[in-house]
């Protein structure tokens, strides 16, 4: 996992230049067929990197965009009408049941199709009518990290070149991830809280684009280390769920630079009041008045920010496991590859 | 909370009664428009109806829908192009700003835009071109209840009349949530369970129809009794969150007569491998081999069982609290109205 997690910067930076034709031909082909509205179906890690997705879709091509419900098809037998409607499966492996089934009925249903995996020979790619190889390489930890930054950005160059753009703003990236892969050190004080007793619970918040990192980080925290990691956006967790956070509960918000940023601020002051500690991850000036645990290198737009924003997570993660004696290479009861149904 | 609880079986009667002709009207205006897709907009108990609607409008109307995310128009300043979708806003109060911007904003986007409320008056309402009121009477606790079984009845009773129903499958909701109103001390095993010291954390898991069941009970846990309370799909669930379970862990397994039960039988196999407590709620023969914890009353359709399922949860929820001594009518940090922005 360690290794993996470095390994981003490198894979990040192929992506970028072997995998930038690949997506420009397929960013065109969708648009061509000028879809109205955006699907998208994925399961664990992959799904963080389609809810990233779907703000993309939403705000920079405005179109309504949805998640799929495989059940819908695998358990009732139903494929809605998918007519003027494109298809985004998103997958590591591109061989879970239930999305091959998806993407296929949905094909045949009239929706266009697209597969994003890291595997070419995968029955998803075959599935899908066209399809973005993420190119990060075999992964070999069950905790999928480089697959997902690789997921993130191979998403960021489609939908931006759909929406006209020139895939420029991404450049930095490689560098602003292999920065914070070389800041593990600052995130020890984050993985000894988490790694206490009672931080066998804790959540995670954050708002628009970085609500992806929020659930990605939890996962992250679940699977390495078994931690009762919760994460909901700033605004679901004002309706109900700020009940479980007490004055031991820590809670981790991704506050980057952009226009979700104003939208914790609020969400910052309830967790202030009920006493619990908060790290914040995020801009310097993300909560006024306080300075910012652990702040993102400059220089990424607000769409960019999540590939880099994990990385501390991922570090997290991993370092609780090192320090409750779990290997996080092999969690219990769970497997790299997962078929559902 | 507890006379909300049980208050429920005369609230579902008296909408099939007095509600009727409205959703009738209403469901007869949104057919006649035609929608090729429909986006639902909720917070908190309320995502959990609109959840629930979400597999309604893909099974029984084929037609593709999807979650809104409010941050794109409140953050991102963006409203997609709506026309031909229908936009489902469902909110208790009617009163959160986000969800009244997000309406009035697809209503000038060329959404037709349907409020499901329990305030006639409410902003929602007026922002809304069509409204349905679910008439459960003013609810006085934080944690939602009664509310939440109108919300999915009226959306249930919207959509079969969309979809040619004549609504007769619901008659015998009343009853069945009656009986297991009654059926309070079933539940005691389950909160003695689940207040003990191990079962701070819990997990609930459902597929299909029941998933929104599944979290409204995760909810209800978190609100009133401060459990870390996790639900996810039976399939998410084998994707990552499995490692959170351990031999301690509390489990709730929702699993109701239908299409949906087989998929979960792998997930149950799989909980028990890996020696969690399993309280399984459903049908007689949920899982082969062993008898189902709390039987669901036999007459309800797949479709309408979440409007029961969730009674024996909200008593379990209730009764966690009491015996945790806290208070279940004020948890710490929230309010009847949530305003999020």
């Amino acid at each position: 996992m360690a290794a993996e997690v470095a390994e981003q910067p490198a894979v990040l930076a192929h992506l970028l230049d072997a995998g930038r034709a690949e997506v420009a031909a397929v960013a065109e082909a969708i648009a061509h067929r000028r879809p109205r509205f955006v699907l998208l179906a994925a399961r664990g890690t992959s799904d963080h990197a389609a809810l990233y997705a779907k703000y993309l879709v939403e705000v920079r091509l405005g179109l309504p965009a949805g998640l799929v419900s495989p059940s819908t098809l695998t358990a009732y037998g139903v494929t809605p009408d998918l007519r003027d409607v494109l298809l985004v499966a998103v997958s590591q492996s591109g061989s879970s049941p239930d999305l091959v089934e998806w993407t296929a009925a949905a094909r045949g249903a009239g929706a266009l199709t697209v597969a994003v995996t890291n595997s070419a020979g995968s029955q998803l790619a075959q599935a899908a009518e066209l399809h973005v190889d993420v190119r990060a390489g075999h992964e070999r930890a069950v905790a999928a990290t480089k697959t997902y930054t690789a997921e993130l950005l191979a998403l960021w160059l489609l939908i931006d070149r759909w929406a006209g753009g020139d895939g420029a703003a991404a450049q930095p990236v490689p560098d602003a991830v292999a920065e914070l892969v070389g800041r593990r050190a600052e995130t020890q004080d984050l993985a000894e809280r988490l790694a206490s007793d009672h931080g066998a619970q804790v959540v995670l918040t954050a708002r628009g684009y970085a609500s992806a990192t929020a659930r990605e980080g939890a996962l992250k925290l679940m699977e390495t280390s078994y931690l009762g990691a919760h994460a909901w956006s700033g605004a679901d967790l004002l309706h109900g769920p700020l009940a479980v956070v007490g004055p031991s509960t820590p809670v981790v918000a991704v506050v980057p630079t952009g226009r979700a940023a104003p939208t914790m601020r609020p969400v910052l002051a309830r967790l202030r009041e009920m006493g619990a500690p908060v790290t914040v991850i995020g801009a310097p000036d993300a909560e006024p008045g306080r300075s910012t645990d652990l702040i993102l290198p400059p220089g990424l737009t607000e769409e960019l920010s999540p590939i880099a924003e994990i990385v501390p997570l991922q570090w997290a993660a991993l370092d609780v496991a090192l320090r409750r004696g779990v290997d996080p290479d092999a969690p219990r009861g769970l497997s790299k590859v997962t078929s559902t149904w």
